[in-house]
């Protein structure tokens, strides 16, 4: 049969990332184009210790239906997790766990949005966040994005423009793919541009635990004395991506409307992965196996800035990280990306071009985004090197 | 901050069940309200010997993220599951792994309905499709139950109407919440219909495997020679609900699409509920399991029939049930049954009115849903006993 599919579906596309991994399996091939947590950072022993312990008790406790808001010990860890710093869980807040933090995306442009209603963007942004405003039928308009954060005076301006755009999407901390942090001067200005103008934000937060380097700078939603600010902080990259678990914090009301959209897909999050980190929680100390993982990353980011300095000075450049997993590798004016990006893939390295993640993919990007915490140290010397050649070929 | 909600929001609605589910942690009730597998029927030592199996082995085999299909190996053994009594997974179809059938039910709508269209169901049906459904912005028209299946005149009527609906949905084994089972004529009729109306039919199927007497009913699938259904293959009640785990085969096109959506939703099904549920097909036999559970289920559904027998005769009637969690049970008319709802569960025993179910609520409807899968042996017959006295008092 033909089916007939609603205009949505015109809207969707996949990622190409995702479906360019399904042909990495190939264990001879460098990738430097996934966005995975280094596998040495799951906390794999203590996972198999709680599961093993809580398997043994009441099998109801972890394998029967549970309540779509989450398992309520979870959202109380949560609470204080999420608080523990700075406050951003605020009076007329509510927490619900939600099947990693994409849902949260969804479920935003659901709630929010109607068909060709726009969402404002990080531009380039996070292609999983920008494909799943598309899936709700949104229309996406990008705000420029500096080394220090947005563009202000851009932000302004799409901020004022009509239609008024339903939200804006942020990533402060190392942002995919760029890895560029939004300095505190900027997060303030960008809150309080969206407070001026009334337009809700989704801060996205996956990777600010994963700070090696310099100072933390506190999250968009701590400054949100009005609730319009909605917080998601991926479980994934702190536990394990495999679980799919993710807090979201935000107005009690928009928390229930997401309650009830959650409801009518995936009923609730798996109990099994939110039973797990309510007891690392509880038995653990979080920030020391938050320590260790900066550790991880600290190396591995050192290691490809290290090869990149030694092999592409002169030839491509890039802003420094203090965190997350990307870095942003820009190309000389007039090196063709896509064909740099092919002939890499030909000597076995994989990137991903930077136009993949532009609110208008045509656009020209002189940039790739290079994934530093899934390479072992070995590949990223060798990959970088490979860059090198082609760069020095073409 | 007030938030400006989309025109889907409205639509919106919690499940009312769901909702009441929350109230009733206390242990002094009787739930006869919930839809909650039976805690004996999972196979919690298997479960917990296989997790520490695989979390013994390498740490991203379970921890890492996954690809959106679902886990290579348990799609190929869903395959063989979904085809080892009929065939059911035909040339042309595909199939994936989603977060429970919930999640079909909503991707379903999302991929087929723009807001306002018609969606066609069983009248009454799983309250949890039905908001889903109206989650996406569908219009829903019911078909009227009857004890064999929905009727076949009503159904015409409502795929010939302008506008046709964009797809019909149906529980054809031990139906929630009435029980009742879709009779084999009866599912060929319906298929016929659809073919020649052209629309899809959605099948969800999560209690086919709970038949504890009488011959087994090939699903609809089984006729499906043009592609033209969707088949939901909860994994809740064989496993267990918590691990969130569903079987969709349908069209290879409209699974792409399918894939597309939960791409930007939950990425993919959490990996450790995937490979428990794969390596239990790999190393138990899944029939001689289903055979302890129809065991399970026969003695709780044969407790609750003779309870009634016992003390209902002559004061209300239910069609006998051959498999399933739900029985159906009408109430003499003129009989007031939210009155009699609301007395059951001031005496402690909860019960959900069938107009819960209806596509109209504020239609009338003499018949109250009774689960019996939850409650013990004990709880069922000082339930039934209660619900005599209350309905001896009205």
């Amino acid at each position: 049969m033909q089916f007939d599919y609603s205009n949505k579906v015109k809207a969707m596309r996949p990622s190409i990332i995702r479906e360019l991994l399904k042909q990495m399996a190939d264990p001879g091939l460098i990738s430097f184009a996934g966005g995975n947590p280094s596998a040495d950072a799951f906390p794999a022993k203590e996972i198999r210790e709680i599961s093993d312990a809580l398997l043994a008790g009441p099998p109801a406790d972890v394998l029967q239906y549970s309540i779509t808001e989450g398992y309520p010990p979870l959202i109380a860890q949560a609470k204080k997790y999420l608080n523990r710093q700075w406050q951003t869980v605020h009076e007329g807040d509510e927490v619900i766990i939600t099947s990693g933090s994409s849902q949260v995306m969804d479920f935003m442009a659901k709630l929010l949005c109607n068909e060709g209603d726009v969402v404002a963007t990080e531009d380039p942004a996070f292609l999983g966040a920008l494909n799943a405003f598309r899936s709700q039928g949104a229309t996406l308009v990008g705000v420029e994005m500096e080394p220090d954060g947005v563009s202000l005076a851009a932000l302004e301006a799409v901020l004022s423009a009509n239609p008024k755009p339903r939200f804006y999407y942020t990533i402060p901390n190392f942002q995919n793919p760029t890895g560029y942090t939004t300095s505190l001067a900027k997060r303030k200005a960008v809150y309080a541009l969206c407070q001026k103008h009334g337009v809700p934000i989704l801060e996205d937060n996956p990777y600010g635990e994963l700070r090696f380097t310099g100072e933390d700078i506190p999250p968009i939603k701590a400054f949100d004395t009005d609730n319009l600010v909605v917080y998601a902080a991926s479980m994934s990259k702190i536990f394990a991506p495999g679980m799919r678990v993710a807090f979201c914090a935000g107005s009690a009301d928009l928390m229930g409307k997401m309650t009830v959209a959650k409801q009518g897909n995936d009923v609730h999050t798996n109990l099994w992965g939110q039973r797990v980190i309510d007891r690392f929680f509880e038995q653990y100390d979080i920030d020391a196996h938050i320590a260790r993982l900066r550790g991880v990353y600290r190396e591995k980011a050192r290691r490809m800035m290290d090869a990149m300095d030694r092999e592409l000075a002169g030839r491509a450049t890039y802003v420094p990280v203090e965190g997350g997993m990307f870095l942003w590798l820009t190309l000389p004016a007039g090196c063709n990306v896509p064909g740099f990006v092919a002939k890499c893939l030909e000597r076995r390295v994989a990137l991903v071009p930077g136009s993949a993640f532009l609110v208008d993919e045509a656009a020209p990007c002189q940039s790739v985004r290079v994934n530093f915490s899934t390479p072992t140290g070995e590949q990223i010397d060798e990959g970088v090197a490979i860059m090198r050649q082609v760069l020095d070929s073409m």
